[in-house]
């Protein structure tokens, strides 16, 4: 099987309307596609050990791609498989006071390379383990312009922990091809990403794309490594992120069970989870989580 | 070893400072505990197979108390291990245009009897398993009265999925002997409680009590049956509440740890999650929810 490759060097750091394509594949291609972490690799604290930074640019969050998929029209979802995430061999942090939920108790700016070695990593003396996700995965949306800092319903910044090796995310086609870029891995960060970063790393991701036609949601959603099915939303507080994901997890059951909607009311009331994706970027992202209840997406 | 015993008929629907005790128990006693649901056992679906409700007043979220634990002072911890929860045989649910998180999606108001048997049940042809759970508990304010539909700092009803089997709670206490308080038992129950109500079930707790003299957090603190340590935080905003769980988190670790307090932030960028608990009572209720760092709370 032809594995298609994107190297890092192809990057957006906004997803548009009229990005030109990095890379064009058919319908259920497998990419392999090279990551920069969101500082451009050049993130160096003093002493870091590797070496000099290869450039100067620092914290634009790019994204590789786009990648236009063949067949793919407005009204459809890409399909996107995350079949592996493989980090480089270190990570970075920084924190200020300039930025973060914690930001106001932020006594030092830290500047911090992390070795990352047999799947785990230590910081302060704790040791703990790893977990690969993707920060930023998205399409173009409908019009204009969206910076690889921001969320929203094209995808985007979601910094959501699910989205990890095994994961499925559904992500809504607005423009001909979908035009597909991720970047913004962590080897690991918790809901919330309350210092504004994970542990930062360039990666490798290989993912497979499928084309589902004349079947969109108004959000990504993902089918997490658990089974979970989740809607993403972003919005600009918690409150209504969860309420417009709630209403989408309940559109989407809505359209795809037999059980009338006032009893998926009540069963959402036991069977989904609110819970946060991350608080920090300039929309805020949570998700409906559904468990215990298979509904396919198509 | 003596078990207490303690009857649903004693009961409150506000956690007041000057609260009289149901019952005294020594540090260290096993408590057991009957609670009504949160409808005082008298919703009635119908043909509901229960019969005829035993009273009138339906909604008042009777919490079963109050305890009071000797020894037990302000400024002090009360640790409540959650032994056994063991609910009744029938859930009861209700659902109208006049609240929950999707009250403005609901077309048809329901009341609803859902048998629990084998630890499973079933609604609109969905089977899921049962997970129960503690909706309120909590101790008297350091004054005035405050209604169990709602949580604080003294617990109340923070409507906490993690409130299980197996899981600890610390309590700060306010006022002499805690005067602990229970009920609202849910045979299960999502992050959110969306639509207002989880399985709502008659039930019987069994808990140990314990003093932890001289140690006290803000807000109440829950290491769940996976050994999360989690600050539960009450506001009028998820925005807020998670704010506050976070900072409260960041205390906790500063107090109980070497690490210097600006990696304390970078590693709860990694190993904390916020997570919501309610999103429907008169405050919401989030966590901060510390994972792979094992942090003793005394």
């Amino acid at each position: 099987m032809k594995i298609y490759e994107l190297d890092d060097t192809r990057y957006v750091t906004a997803l548009s309307a009229d990005m030109e394509p990095a890379l064009t594949v058919p319908d259920g291609a497998v990419v392999r596609v090279k990551t920069q972490d969101c500082y451009m690799n050049n993130l160096r604290a003093e002493d870091d050990p590797r070496g000099p930074a290869p450039g100067e640019a620092v914290g634009c969050n790019p994204a590789t791609g786009p990648i236009y998929v063949t067949g793919v029209e407005p009204g459809d979802t890409l399909q996107v498989d995350v079949l592996t995430i493989e980090t480089g061999d270190y990570a970075s942090m920084r924190i200020s006071s300039r930025g973060g939920l914690m930001r106001d108790r932020v006594t030092r700016p830290i500047m911090r390379c992390v070795p990352l070695t047999g799947g785990e990593a230590e910081l302060g003396g704790v040791r703990f383990a790893l977990d690969p996700m993707i920060g930023v995965i998205g399409v173009a949306p409908a019009e204009g312009s969206i910076d690889t800092e921001t969320p929203g319903a094209h995808g985007g910044n979601m910094d959501t922990r699910l989205i990890t090796e095994g994961s499925t995310l559904y992500l809504p086609v607005r423009r001909p091809g979908g035009l597909l870029a991720l970047g913004d891995v962590h080897a690991l960060m918790g809901d919330g990403e309350v210092c504004i970063c994970g542990l930062e790393c360039p990666a490798e991701v290989t993912l497979s794309v499928r084309v589902l036609h004349g079947v969109q949601e108004p959000w990504p959603m993902l089918r997490d490594r658990e089974g979970g099915m989740s809607v993403l939303a972003s919005a600009q507080t918690l409150d209504q992120a969860c309420k417009l994901a709630a209403d989408g997890m309940l559109d989407y059951l809505r359209a795809r069970t037999d059980v009338d909607e006032n009893e998926i009311i009540l069963l959402m009331s036991l069977l989904t989870h609110l819970e946060v994706s991350q608080v920090v970027d300039p929309l805020v992202t949570a998700r409906c989580r559904l468990t215990g209840w298979d509904v396919c997406f198509a």
